[in-house]
């Protein structure tokens, strides 16, 4: 189901081979199923996770009972782990939103290599930079992009920003879920497409999306946002 | 102008007694006026600089020409330091708000002490993801909170979330500034300051701000939100 390796994860590089052989042995792999809720918000965290293959959601719930999504990660990520450097549990809850792949180890090995480790440290600190760079831009698009800009902005996430001809983008999970990852009401979602396809030509079918070429999404999107494309700022899903 | 000494600096906690006695010997302190630009984004980054008094904003501009505040940082933050771990450049233009003093010292000299101390680099993950808990927050709330909700949300980051009684708050930079920061334009600011006054109670008389109790803005905030007063997750800015 997935090609991607251990030491292929970006936010694990510098990891010592010690590490990486332990994680091996403890690891623990597993399918799981869209809907899977793998932890829940503040329960005390005693493993963290991988993503080897599919999407993980990470929310939360407010007072009074809206759910509100921190982020949708691909495969290659990991989650739950930042309870090693805060209260010890997690800040979030997590749901398998499609069919996936996931290593759980234990907590305390990362924060042990982590302790041990500068190298790990600086490269785990890169990441974390590089991640709050992309929510600088959310937050900015948030009060400077209308919402189908928005979608826009996320669509070139999904594609290969050194495209030269026509593209196609296929949506990684449902469009409810699209929605609430960009903090829109559904039918606030549907409206924005229809307008953004409207203004930019791209074609809509299912949960494909064709483009002629990616600078129709460039000049709509980029042009009300301080990073220019190709973007330095958003993480890219591809 | 400030009792802040370096070593109480929270994201340089675990810095060698090497790394101190050499910031004071080759950082430059200067007071800085309201207005002065420190650096621009995408500027080569020589430079990071230690706030002991005043407040900085972070910004960019679209290419619209629109400004987007990244944030407004209160004494006791380290700013332009990100760049050692990308490429080099300023990723925000950095101008301060309010009379200011400021340290800037090479960041070589910071680098080589992150290369060198790993319990450097695990207090500034520790503090990487204090700070991405609160802007997981301020996302969440753009979608899920109004614009007097967010106001009041921003008024408990600058009270004593122990106070019992009567509560005074003042207002750290102008009220055009602040409406800028929460993404909102000064006659939303208004409207919204002016509806959270008539919700709540809370009294406004210029910069000064005066609550009976914190009550009154939490149970009109935290309600919709996923975090609970006091909150774990917004960072004090008092």
């Amino acid at each position: 189901m997935s090609d991607l390796q251990i030491r292929d994860i970006a936010i694990l590089h510098g990891a010592s081979e010690e590490f990486f052989t332990k994680l091996e042995s403890v690891g623990n792999e597993r399918k799981l199923d869209k809907g899977k809720i793998v932890f829940i918000h503040e329960e005390q965290a005693e493993n963290f996770y991988i993503l080897m293959a599919g999407w993980v959601k990470l929310f939360r719930e407010t007072a009074d009972g809206a759910q509100s999504i921190i982020d949708i990660l691909p495969a290659g990520h990991t989650f739950g782990e930042t309870p090693i450097f805060e209260d010890g549990l997690y800040p979030y809850s997590a749901e398998i939103v499609e069919p996936s792949v996931v290593i759980s180890a234990p907590l305390s090995l990362l924060k042990e290599e982590l302790q041990s480790n500068n190298e790990l440290s600086m490269n785990m600190l890169k990441h974390l930079i590089r991640y709050k760079r992309g929510q600088d831009r959310e937050l900015e698009h948030m009060t400077v992009q209308n919402a189908p800009q928005r979608i826009g902005c996320f669509l070139m996430r999904l594609a290969d920003s050194d495209s030269k001809g026509p593209v196609t983008i296929h949506l990684p999970y449902d469009k409810t879920l699209l929605a609430a990852r960009l903090g829109m009401q559904p039918e606030t979602f549907s409206r924005a497409l229809a307008k953004l396809k409207e203004q930019t030509g791209i074609r809509v079918k299912g949960a494909v999306v064709e483009l002629d070429n990616l600078e129709q999404l460039i000049n709509y999107s980029c042009q009300v946002c301080s990073s220019e494309f190709p973007c330095k700022d958003v993480v890219s899903l591809k």
